[in-house]
């Protein structure tokens, strides 16, 4: 009996042809899928799969699991990589690979594959899941291995053997650029934008409008979480409301990308040490930060949101470096999981021409109290008592010039 | 002979009454007037505290180093408290503290005064710096004083001795909302914002433009920065470039404001404890946060941008709260000026209807090395070499997955 | 009908003269005597407190409460404040205020009172406990206020009240420091200590033998933890063994007292910006944590460890300076909890002469694995792996000369 | 002509099959050995090098440049990895590898080798080190070699290579551990010590006496310091100074040692992901780093002190990792030399049988007063300014607790 494979299939041209090689091999190929909101016509994959080698295909809807398990506590987490890049591939690649091993247990397949690049990112997240799950299961990683390095050089070795091999692979002109889609975002990267100062053409741009073509109208919305979670989205001027968090954050990505909301062009840097160009568009991302950070200046603590942004860079470079499912992430969730408590209230926004407006903020645990605040009522606060908070803070900094003039500084 | 104090003198109704309080008390006041930019008829001023019962009053122009000293050094250190204030009135403080102390010192007085109120965070930073610079002077904080809180309860108060003694005040009407100008940005807050939910008026707004009556033209400009501090500025369509530090600045903050770019709406944690909602408009200061942080992601080493950016959030703790002048500010200056070497380049912008889009960058001291960072050539990566990298940072999570399940987790 | 207020009574003069002054100033005065392990006559305490002024007084033993819910919790997170100083007498403090504050609500009183000088961390300590937990009762600080100041200018003065009122107090006789005790640790500070360049002299330590006077045998003991708590202790030469958590600690005091275990001689910083230097004696609680550290190096994963230590200074800091209860701690111990799972196992340790040898380890939770660690074998490990480690992770440094070689440094 | 390569050359049995085995390649091999303070007989290595196929042989006298470039700023960095081991080797590699690349440069050599095993942390320091340093060159690292790995699998096939190429190497018996000597340090690792268990035996110390042996009588001496780095060594008893570094360095290795100063035994965390037992003997280093840690504690502002001790375990790790040149490491040595500025003053410490006690600290640059850190005098401070800076910390706590009342919590 064949030993059996589960492979991460995208349909592309790349695993198409690494599912044939992997069957050539004499191994049982299961073609997994995971639908985590790309468009795509998953159908058509199955029987492409099947046709080009599969012994099974297994297709697995997680966008429902993407938004609850990955999303929202990302976003709660204040997770933003290098102060700009919001995650939305990172996100997805531990979940994938999850449901991958998954698979492969229930099937009792030997090892698992994907079609990943040796250079970049994704490699990292799906090889870290995998040993954090299932370290017993071998991986799988082409394009990391000489022998397929040497048979593959390149995108034309690919095309002659999928002609070779009568693979069905979408249209055989190679992109502008590769793309990864899912809910959350799509990304651009390579090609074209290897240019670092290149501007990107405007039609590259999928989920969200062109600035130039989005209403002149704003539209205003409010967003309402508990314990730091979206639990609610209302659209006044629409009469529409949203609670199921899919539907939420579909019906939100869908607004957001209207106005234009969400597009990022930023150099990263990679976990294997490469610097890389990449564009972003995260509609419902980008508003559903910018509201929960609102509320967080409400009702979350000071000195709690100061540690909570301390660790939060690091969160995200777990996440970008593929790090989900480690004890060091389980560490930082126990404390965001503390920290995300009582962040209740919502947040009235405006969307307009790629602007996200913060309008205001209600909180029914709100710490902000306008009568403390008030320069005009004294509201509970002796301002006598800021005189000797001030002069208690000062004495590190009289000692510290008596010591610089004593040293003639 | 009367004993002199120097007073941070904005002509306001409260340092108007405060003179002459003081002036009452038998001291010599000499009114001190920074120019930081805030648009002021300096002479009028001058004649009000001289009838006001100023013995003299000095006005110094600060712009030029406002702008060198502390704009500039912030923006690099990538200076935004809470994730998203710019911290224009902070780091304005230190610098007027700064010759306050001056001039006090050259005119042999004995006390420093201002009229910083007793719950905010101004108070914090005259006094930190007075103790940093000059700890031998007596500072007089009349808004901590419990005798001068007794006389003075409101802002009839005020009003009534301003009459009583003849005091030329602004118009005496109630503004509806506190305001400070300084050539990095104007603030809000309190009155009419202290109610977090309610959304400020189209016509408080004086930095900015509104978003629907910007221009519907896109404005594109390049600005080039070398070892982090910006050195030129090039506006491509107007057919003019900037490279004196003030001139440059003040053409950005134009253009920046004619599209609209800068405004926020905040909760913000002041050092004393008290949540307050503050609306700020930073347009020149906004644009080169962006544009200096993109061409970071190309010249600045991946490790050395995670050290900065796990001190940054601290550097805007420090100039928030009044540290500008402290041995702690001292040593993270130190680092930053390190991280800031070779941070050379320029960047490509568009300015519209509020949004600051990247348009490419390009640097001398770039790291991105497009072949490297390419999917199509290996550019002396061998893929290969991942291999061994994912693995090895894959023990650690094998082993702790083995330990889990001994655990029966 | 009388206010109540309850006081935290020492005994010393300083609370019996406050008792007695408070209670002249028309209040019921309730002592609170809380026995956190300090060698005392809580019988003798009581009827002083009555004779003294008390209308009543309540006794509390928290001796089992402090080691297991502030003690091991305070070791298990590496609590060390400024790298050397255990936290005796900060972790007491909230516990006692609990207490207060638990019968203050029970007893209907309006304020609570305690004896704790201005320019010391302990009065921090109390007062943030009272306010976290109930910002209802008012603060009774006498040694703050400018009335008590003025009465009580010195020690004389307070000797003349307690004669005066006929109060009983200890020897009148100044010490040559002032002390606090408690299970964990004795502190000394003040009086000849104030010179920084002066030795403690030897007769003045209580709860360690001087090095020269400790056992020239060494003593060999095993403790072990479960989820990073201590959980036994034994003792084999003597053949006894601990595991009752109060039971466990007084025997590791007993034992690492007798081998010279545990002092320290500090500069440290208060909270309210002084420097000051404290001599501390902390036995078992040096133990503890030699042996905690010990165990974690096999048994936590190096991520988790390193996070866990970047956060271990701040949370000495918080319970250095009197947040123990505030939401940092609880965002902090939500990640601690998480850090401490599964860290079992047992560390055998010899006391000799003032040190603490660590003479081997086990745990049933160890991520140490001989083979892999070995030289020898390969033990599941590739070798050949490193070399992609090491050459992706160059990358950086290669591309970083590069650029430093173009700016001609 | 033949191509050349500098090899690390320490003589052991792994170099020097290495160095037969590169020339049978067909290399010229320059050996470079670095006194880093071993003890070893040089001319010695020097001819066993010659007649074991080395083209050329290097020497160099590096104890110096150690002492002064690698061990004072470490120290003064308080490089500290894992809160326990203190980087001996970890220090020397980056200094050898730093020679070794000088040599090869100067040599015309086309590539840098050493013998460093696939599984530990030198591999990583010295290839680290030349890619900062000299990334022209090419690395040869037998131990990652598949063909190498194959041809020695063990090492008996390590002796009967040598037996077969007539190599003069130590006695053929293996070591129950393996060791690495310089003047900061010797550790051993490996062999008996793989068991976590296992307790070394006595006589494997060779810097340290064992504490029973160590004399009955402690022994005083002063350091002092300036800017952070040692000056001065002074020993009353035996009238001896030592001022230049080396000698300091040499003189106090020695009399730590003597009274058993400086053993540690631990699991720590590999860079390679391995957890790995060490024992390390560091006298000189321990006393050095205890000594500044005092003085610190008066000379260091408190906030400077936070901030340097918040990048130290990052310094640690960043020496430990192999990153000495890098320029995440500039970027924390300039703010490490902006807080070692005034670091000066002396300390006068006792040892005993194994124990570095603080005696007392003097310090020209002192931060402490007695005066305000009397609980006796006022001393400039008003306590009743501890009121109000108390009360306005406490304001968020008070708030915290009412939104958890709210709350129901």
């Amino acid at each position: 009996m064949k030993e059996a494979i589960v492979l991460a299939y995208s349909g592309g041209l790349d695993t198409a042809c690494i599912l044939k090689y992997l069957e050539l091999q004499g191994y049982d190929v299961i073609a997994f899928v995971a639908d985590v909101g790309q468009r795509e016509d998953f159908d058509l994959l199955r029987d492409r799969a099947l046709a080009g080698g599969a012994k099974k295909v297994v297709v697995r809807n997680l966008q429902r699991e993407f938004v609850t398990d990955y999303i929202f506590p990302a976003v709660a987490g204040n997770a933003v990589y290098e102060d700009r890049y919001l995650l939305g591939t990172a996100l997805a690649r531990p979940l994938i690979a999850r449901h991958q091993v998954m698979v492969a247990l229930e099937e009792g397949a030997v090892a698992v594959a994907h079609g990943a690049t040796g250079k970049g990112n994704d490699q990292v997240r799906f090889e870290f899941a995998y040993a954090a799950l299932a370290p017993e299961l071998a991986v799988i990683s082409p394009w990391k291995d000489r022998t397929f390095l040497d048979r593959f050089e390149g995108r034309a070795d690919l095309l002659a053997f999928a002609e070779e091999q009568d693979l069905e692979v979408e249209a055989s002109e190679e992109k502008p650029y590769s793309t990864d889609e899912n809910l959350m975002h799509i990304s651009f990267e390579a090609g074209l934008l290897e240019d670092p100062a290149a501007t990107p053409s405007w039609d590259m741009f999928r989920l969200t409008r062109a600035l130039k073509d989005t209403p002149d109208e704003p539209l205003e919305l409010t967003i309402s979480y508990r314990d730091a979670i979206p639990t609610h989205l209302h659209l006044p001027a629409e009469g529409t409301s949203f609670s199921d968090p899919l539907e939420l954050f579909i019906a939100l990505n869908k607004v957001a990308g209207e106005h234009g909301v969400g597009r990022i062009d930023v150099v990263e840097n990679r976990f294997v040490g490469i610097k890389s160009r990449g564009v972003y568009e995260t509609p419902a991302g980008t508003v559903l930060h910018r509201a929960l950070r609102d509320l967080e200046g409400m009702a979350m603590d000071r000195e709690v949101l100061r540690l909570r942004n301390e660790l939060a860079p690091k969160f995200a470079q777990l996440i970008y470096n593929g790090f989900w499912f480690s004890p060091e992430m389980d560490f930082i969730r126990a404390a965001f999981n503390k920290s995300g408590e009582l962040i209740d209230g919502s947040v009235r926004l405006r969307l307009y021409k790629g602007n996200v407006e913060i309008l205001g903020r209600e909180s029914p645990r709100s710490l902000y109290d306008p009568e403390l605040a008030s320069m005009d009522v004294e509201g509970g606060y002796d301002q006598v008592d800021a005189r000797g908070f001030i002069r208690v803070n000062s004495l590190r900094l009289k000692a510290h010039r008596v010591i610089l003039e004593g040293a003639g500084q």
